[in-house]
């Protein structure tokens, strides 16, 4: 090429068909029923509103937090530029002089994981919580400092959901009162460790216990991995990034195996269990329920996140909806300015039905996440003062509600980008990378199958207790609740007789009730008269933990809009209106979901059904015109949505373009490769192909 | 760092924890009750498997074709290596004397979309199809020796569904006998072009011609958009790649703007209608129904592709399930050598709900895609002699087939790599990136929630015909058979009455039957008698849709199991009674999966629905022994699955650190980037910041 080749692409400056995105939008806000700003607050407090801005000023500024490339890079560069993050947020804790619910604003708005994500969530957590004083000296000081940089390394590449199947050691040599940690096989190396394979210089490391010749199963140890002088891997240690994955490419997730490497007899984290010095005798932990106690507290946040990732998928996909037009609709034709104009796909009522129920399931999350917040804490209290009484229906609901709720967030997240059309697959969309980076979820914290199991052991011995009048009936305890209404009458029908009928709350919970009652009574009766196993019965186990669960979700709303005390009051009457729509539109849309359930328990019929479903698509109609409203309701803002699709001024196809005239490509006007492999082809030299070349 | 950094890690040498997955690939092997080879050859034939093989012999020694860095490449080496590709399949083409079988062969071992693909597959057949004999000369020709390189230009940034509303235009100037290309809008820019982006230097242009002041509606147009020297854009088009995408981005979808931009009269494709010189009039093309047969024959491959996504989805799957190893099951533990082992997490009942379903319906998509081509074939012939009685049956249920079951591939990739667990994350797995590619199959050719409104118009016609006796029942009509069995006996119920009477043929084949007629009957009531609007109906307009294709798919299963002549042979016959049970598991699956609509239209009931149940787990337990035979069937090389988990040897945990050593990132020792955002928080020369960070 003689001529210059580094010429972008820019677009003509032309406008969009109108009407523009700006006008749309302002006109579904002005159909709003509700103050915005009332619910904003209302969700998150005016406080937190107030700091999650004065956060994203700083954000905004800083050339580190800046997310203009962040769909174009590399995985190299990813990591790099989670690196840069890393460093500058330490120093813009300092300069801003930020507390924990500041910094956790600005990962929030930053919404990407770094090499050192794990290092503040898993790495100083547990060092806080399980290390002796001499150990928080050694580990906890210098890790609050950034001396060293940990990450947490507990699955194996062969191990995950099974724990007590890992396969690293970590043996007691009494004569030099150290633990020499090794890895027997290929399949004991650790992977899938955040921040191992290229940032971290210790681990905490899950590794069998042995000691006097016992293998006392896993157990956690603090791990020098690489050098604190120049990063280089201790020797003896083999230690690496495990590889692309799926999503989740701004983290180096690590592989690590040991070779005979000796560690201090201070690495064994010693709080709760010990390794006497010299003879190696092992004491046990006290057994402590408490855990169980904090677990809750992780997976009420981890159904809070739901709330944000329904919330981020929706605004998106809805705001778009407004804008994106597709079609007249003959039979009601939009008209804009006297004419008429292509009907914005939000009008369609697939697409309402794609895409409300999502944003009600967001609201579901919100009310169901504080009211766990609110019982865990109770919950503390209790435990605090000798009642464990609230544990295991807590627990247990909690186990379900993780796996239920994470697995309806990255379902909508997924229905979210298809119901963008074809610009939903573009990167542009924000859904492709967010869907990616969330799946995770479905994974972690307990595998989504295999919590539900926990669940329903949990639901089936409050069955056969309740069955045998070993159960007392408690304001917190509403598994006994609906089980025993059920098996008082275990005939009962669905009272509704026309489709209002089924705005009824009360009727609502009864339904969720008897479904799950039935559904428990059924599997019991399954195993405990027909012997059948428990793997043979693993699809019906994990079809009462999603039953329960949503009796749950359903309840937790309804209930809290009968008893917020903000809410009654009489100039908060359009917020709680437009809340209650939504909480029949998430009961109603559950219950068509599930319908066969509802069905074959003999709770509905098919006249019913046909009513239900009239119901649902009346609601739809009902909550259209609040969609966006509901959406700008959750405050989530242009700089962490990063999507040309979701903006909050409809600029839509503006942003497509200019987020295109970034693409790294159309920085030059002829792509590499042309000359090695177009040219030889449309300008050959050599014979031509014609007659090969038809075969094609 | 004054060491040598560039030093890549390796793993130690050492075997995974035994059995190895060779010996628990070859014990499943061992069990499999049916001839794998016979299997392969049934559903490819042995000829295309001979070729199959040549093809992979020389595709495995191609540098070009190498897939080693497939998961580790950047945007732009993506592309880099897919022009590699596509430069030298020309050349190969030429060397190995390749015919088109061949080709294609190579393109699907190869599986990934390239800049050059639609030049073969859209714009070369557009030019075969619509052009004159002055056209195939100056376009055709070239395009056929690739001096030019093409593309299609349909979808525009505001426009992708609606065909009728693109903006871009074409008007006729009678002065220079030229037209005038022209994008009046940003939302009127040409968008999604595969190929357009960076390779291509012709477009087929889809724009609305206008002549004579009138607007006649979008028409082809094909366009030169860069230059054949140098590469160039051509002054008056913009052009570029529209940015990284969730998936495809090997593939370098463009975007195009033309600024009254005049191309030759000879540009407009002059085969149906035309465009006379100097007058600029019109003639309309004649009507024609035929392009509709070849819709047919285009989705009847896509039904074939999602035969082989499912396969190669399921392989991958189901080989690492039978390798993993999770957990002891108690109840029923697993034993080798005499010794207790974990269990292969495919005896857990719950992932074989999740996978072999999965199976079967490549098996069912494999009989419903053969049928298809069956029925294309014949009605082409009918065509010929002007009979059109097949086509409106063949065509609408084509639309929905389509829709189906790209909506079942999807989900059931997704699924198989959400239950490989945590490396199912892991690009190494394979299946992320094949989720990414495959999705927009959900979008083109069709939106999978539009095309069902195509065939429910269909159906209801039909069902209206059937009510007024003006329908006749026809062997290749089943549409007309079910419904009017329906009307016959709209209150029938199934008669099974213990659970191995779903094993019945006649009996499935009755209720999918019904089922589909009743949704069919309620929507026509509530559009014909209660006036309810076609916008309100769409949910039900997708459900019935689904509802009489799915009966499509299992009857075309049922029926090939019965009259395939092959297959009745005796020395068949275990292939025979492996695929009875794999049609009656798609069937009961499906039916369990879509209970609620047969108990909502009474024809099953709660006692049955129970008995489904058990038949399916029975169904799932029978098939067990056979799942790695099954998805052996398929025939997929390593090559083609380039993924670690499903490797035909099982050797899965080797396979994931090697593909890992390949990282980039173990390149070196320590990371880019530790210099400068790591070493000053781990080896401050500035004061402490304890005090600070620990706030964090």
């Amino acid at each position: 090429m003689s001529f210059n080749n580094n010429v972008a692409t820019k677009f003509p400056k032309l406008a969009p068909k109108g009407p523009s995105g700006e006008l749309l939008l302002a006109s579904e806000r002005a159909k709003g029923s509700f103050d915005v700003n009332e619910l904003s607050k209302f969700m998150y407090t005016d406080d937190w509103l107030q700091r999650m801005y004065k956060v994203l000023e700083v954000l905004e500024n800083e050339p580190a937090f800046d997310k203009s490339d962040r769909y174009y890079l590399s995985r190299e560069d990813k990591l790099a530029s989670s690196l840069w993050k890393d460093n500058r947020i330490v120093e813009l804790v300092r300069e801003q002089n930020w507390d924990k619910t500041d910094t956790q604003i600005a990962d929030l708005l930053y919404d990407q994981s770094t090499p050192f994500t794990l290092h503040y969530n898993m790495f100083i957590p547990t060092l806080m919580n399980q290390t002796t004083a001499e150990q928080k000296k050694l580990f906890l000081a210098p890790a609050l400092s950034h001396r060293i940089i940990g990450c947490y390394a507990q699955t194996e590449l062969g191990h995950g959901s099974n724990v007590q199947g890992l396969e690293t050691t970590a043996t007691y040599i009494p004569e030099t009162n150290e633990f020499e940690l090794h890895s027997p096989t290929l399949t004991s190396s650790k992977w899938w460790a955040g921040g191992l394979g290229k940032a971290a210089n210790y681990a905490i490391v899950m590794a069998r216990l042995i000691t006097d010749g016992k293998d006392l199963g896993p157990h956690p140890f603090v791990v020098q991995i690489r050098s604190l002088d120049d990063h280089r891997p201790m020797d003896g240690v083999t230690v690496g990034d495990i590889g692309p994955k799926f999503g989740f490419n701004s983290v180096d997730n690590g592989f690590v195996m040991f070779d005979h490497y000796r560690i201090p007899h201070v690495s064994f984290l010693a709080k709760y269990s010990q390794v006497e010095k010299s003879t190696g005798e092992y004491s046990k932990p006290p057994n402590s329920k408490l855990s169980y106690g904090t677990m809750v507290f992780v997976r009420a946040n981890i159904v809070m996140g739901v709330r944000l990732a329904l919330a981020k998928a929706t605004t998106i996909a809805i705001r778009y909806s407004a804008v994106r037009q597709q079609f007249v609709d003959a039979a009601n034709p939009k008209k804009w300015d006297n004419k008429v104009i292509e009907t914005p796909v939000l009008d369609y009522t697939m697409q309402q039905y794609r895409l409300l129920p999502a944003v009600a399931a967001a609201y579901a999350c919100f009310f169901t996440g504080r009211e766990m917040l609110r019982l865990y804490n109770l919950n503390q209290e209790a435990m605090q003062n000798g009642n464990f009484s609230l544990l295991a229906d807590l627990h247990a609901s909690s186990s379900g509600l993780k796996s239920l709720t994470t697995t309806m967030a990255i379902d909508s997240i997924e229905d979210c980008r298809r119901a963008c059309g074809g610009h939903g697959y573009s990167s542009f969309s924000g859904l492709g990378q967010f869907y990616q980076d969330y799946l995770p979820n479905v994974t972690w914290e307990g595998d989504n199958y295999i919590l539900t199991q926990q669940t329903a052991r949990y639901l089936l011995k409050t069955f056969r207790n309740v069955v045998a009048g070993k159960a007392e009936a408690s304001e917190y305890n509403q598994t006994i609740t609906y089980l025993t209404q059920y098996l008082e009458n275990p005939k009962a029908k669905c009272p509704a007789t026309k489709p209002e009928d089924f705005a009824n709350p009360e009727l609502i919970l009864s339904a969720f009730g008897f479904r799950a009652a039935y559904g428990i009574a059924q599997v019991a009766e399954q195993i405990d008269r027909h012997g059948r196993s428990w793997n043979s019965m693993l699809v019906e186990i994990s079809r009462i933990s999603k039953a329960h669960c949503q009796f749950m979700l359903v309840r937790n709303f309804i209930v809290a809009l009968q008893n917020d005390d903000h809410l009654a009051k009489a100039e908060n009457r359009p917020m709680l209106n437009v809340l209650r729509k939504l909480a029949s539109l998430f009961a109603l849309h559950t219950m068509e979901k599930e319908l066969s359930e509802f069905l074959v328990a003999g709770y509905l019929s098919s006249e019913q059904s046909a009513m239900l479903k009239q119901q649902v698509i009346s609601l739809l109609e009902q909550v259209r015109p609040d969609a966006v409203s509901l959406v700008d309701a959750f405050a989530l803002p242009d700089y962490f949505l990063h999507s040309a699709l979701g903006r909050y001024d409809g600029k839509v196809y503006e942003a497509m373009t200019e987020m295109a005239e970034r693409e790294p490509l159309n920085q030059t006007l002829v792509v590499n490769g042309y000359d090695q492999f177009i040219k030889p082809l449309t300008n050959p030299t050599k014979p031509s192909a014609d007659g090969v070349a038809a075969k094609l």
